[in-house]
């Protein structure tokens, strides 16, 4: 068996990135800061490790993306909460956040009936002629955009779906009271994607942010499909966590 | 109900990045040329379209960084097969990706006891001082290098784990051979993270490639942790997918 000794978090043969070893000086940093701490100017930081500012900024940009660092435009840089992590789960989020002392919330994009296409028809196994309600909202948790949520249900089999509904709210509860429990098994898509620059407009999100995409399929008791999800997530905000089984 | 209008891929307010629209010009292009389709060179690209190559290098690399191009240093850049996708499971991938006709494969990078120390003791349920033994291996599919997965599991528990253990194969499977079936549930946290120098080296990866980080404790049937793995998976290569039921 041959064991190479490659270790710590940088190649043995030397060729450490500059702005890697500045990246683990600010984590250091960080740390001594602590949540909600602000970073020093930029100017500062690269005077005081002896780099040039384009350097420090590389550092800072992937510290950012990976969601150690918010940047707030006009009042600086800050030492980041923990990411958020939520249970992958049949359910909306609504209520674990809740649960978790959280204010979730969420802001209408789009409302809109369209034909189903090619795209919808075979995962909602209804004809691509057959008309979808899409739902796109922000998902917000206390104010903070943290995802982009499309969904797409069949029109037929919810007739009067949008009625009465507070689409701030979870969309899930508002479906299982009308019609319910029509959500009994999902398959859920995981990957990592970047985000169009709408998306992270939408997100406030750096453009080109690693975003978590899930795709979801969920079905009745029967096996029939009764909705399609699209959600991105911002990679540096929210994380998600689940129990397998043997 | 305040229904905004942005959409499609762009925001609406006309800022549309001179990138992004390259990249969408290219992903037409790419669907023509077919996966293994060899990509144009940059300055034939750039004057095609008009743009300079910094331009047309961003978009490449966002395309990149996404997995639909992938690039071999002296042949080109090449149109990438779709990404890889895994069930989440307890079990190891091995027998999966052979199933799905794929040849899986392991490389060792470390194998080494060391003491659990805080990190660990919290995880596994044993004293900081008590011994874990690390295995460090490369996942490997069809010769690729897909992900670097690190476990640690307790010295005391499974006594002499490496013995007779071929390390390109699954560990999983050693141990269950061995030890009889300890895996019973486990915990699973999913996140998207930026590779470091060291594990963009060791998955051929490029640097700050977003990646799928996947941390593991695994229990047996009395609720004993087993294993803690830490599992970094190329975010251009690979994908997930579980089934969530209500």
């Amino acid at each position: 068996m041959t064991v190479d000794t490659v270790r710590g978090g940088v190649p043995e043969n030397g060729r450490i990135p500059k702005h890697y070893v500045i990246k683990n000086r600010l984590i250091e940093l960080l740390a001594e800061l602590g949540e909600g701490g602000l970073l020093p100017a930029e100017r500062d930081l690269a005077a005081a490790y002896g780099v040039a500012r384009s350097t420090l900024r590389q550092a800072i940009s992937e510290l950012t993306m990976e969601g150690r660092l918010q940047a707030y435009r006009g009042r600086g840089t800050f030492v980041a909460p923990p990411k958020l992590i939520q249970p992958l789960a049949l359910h909306s989020y609504t209520e674990a956040l809740r649960e978790m002392g959280r204010r979730p919330s969420r802001r209408v994009i789009t409302v809109e009936t369209v034909a189903a296409g090619e795209r919808h028809s075979a995962d909602l196994a209804i004809d691509p002629s057959a008309e979808v309600l899409h739902l796109e909202r922000v998902l917000l948790v206390d104010g903070e955009p943290l995802g982009l949520e499309s969904t797409y249900m069949p029109a037929a089999r919810f007739p009067g779906l949008m009625d009465g509904f507070d689409a701030t709210g979870s969309l899930y509860q508002h479906v299982v009271e009308r019609y319910g429990p029509v959500y009994a098994t999902a398959t859920e898509h995981i990957e990592t994607v970047l985000a169009t620059p709408r998306e992270a407009m939408l997100l406030s999100a750096n453009p080109a942010q690693p975003m978590i995409l899930m795709r979801r399929v969920s079905a009745d008791p029967h096996g029939a499909p009764v909705e399609r999800a699209r959600s991105l997530y911002r990679g540096d905000r929210i994380g998600f966590v689940t129990r397998l089984t043997a």
